[in-house]
């Protein structure tokens, strides 16, 4: 059998929105890491407000021989249970990982830039709808930008390409289930 | 600032759904692998139908310095239009596939065993339904199994801990924008 291997003749960097309460958004956006990296593409992950729970992806990009950095920014969600971090707090590191944005942007060195949960910081009003606006709109053009969290705003979904709306049918955790490693964290 | 870092007080392998008709199914479990590198669990993924058409993933995988691999089975999407391959070859090799899913489960080497397409090839008639319950009741009690595509069926998703639906909002296809590396293939 011969494999067919797409070329597209025009280029673009696309506009990837993945809302919804569903299970698999930072999943899938860790997928097209791997997917990109088949391509010696370069890949940054920037993760709004997490940083206080470990994931096992923060060691599984490191071990994958391709150019992909993830960088938590973040304290947990802002205003859940148990979360000890005054809003104030988790607004300054949201407002620091859009500059981190911009600089990655300005580089001129991400073929794919994924920014985990700026949907849900954006509801959150942990940055600004002007804010969120600005990166795509000014974006390169031809560098990828995947925007993950539930609750999208109707304003970034009218300027993507491609939306999916992930609905959860069914969790573990709703069986009083535990997060299990591997799958939930 | 503090990590938490979780350890269940119960183990527990999950059946994990991802089907719908949206972008993201694939990648879902491509991300779960990203992440199930960095707790050093190995990782079998086996894709259904595909096999033709060069996907990222498939060299993506192979840089990862983890236990993952992935083997696709296929020929293409079965009754698509293009798709020059019959039925019954597309339905041997899918028989191939379950049999192979068999041998990694029976190994005890897998942490997660990740059927690409599955729901996919049962609503085509390449897999039956009591073949895919089997794997589900007879599979290693701590082993994660994740099947995604769309169409799942309705006994599959019974017998799911997790299920997430991916729905299409929008598509750049549809824009006719060609598919583009990194992120569509």
């Amino acid at each position: 059998m011969e494999i067919t291997r797409l070329s597209p003749t025009v280029r673009r960097g696309l506009v990837v929105v993945i809302t919804g309460y569903g299970k698999g958004k930072t999943t899938a956006a860790l997928g097209i890491a791997v997917r990109a990296c088949g391509h010696n593409m370069s890949v940054s992950i920037i993760q709004f407000m997490k940083g206080d729970l470990y994931a096992g992806e923060w060691d599984g990009v490191k071990k994958m021989g391709c150019q992909i950095e993830l960088i938590p920014t973040g304290k947990g969600f802002c205003g859940i249970q148990g979360n000890p971090y005054p809003f104030k707090e988790h607004r300054s590191n949201a407002q620091e990982a859009i500059q981190l944005a911009h600089q990655k942007m300005a580089s001129g060195q991400i073929d794919i830039l994924i920014l985990d949960e700026i949907n849900n910081a954006l509801h959150l009003h942990l940055v600004d709808l002007e804010q969120v606006l600005e990166i795509i709109q000014h974006k390169p053009p031809l560098m990828h930008l995947v925007l993950t969290g539930r609750d999208a705003h109707p304003q970034v979904i009218e300027l993507a390409d491609t939306v999916s709306e992930i609905k959860e049918v069914k969790h573990a955790y709703r069986k009083e289930i535990e997060p299990q490693p591997g799958i939930d964290y």
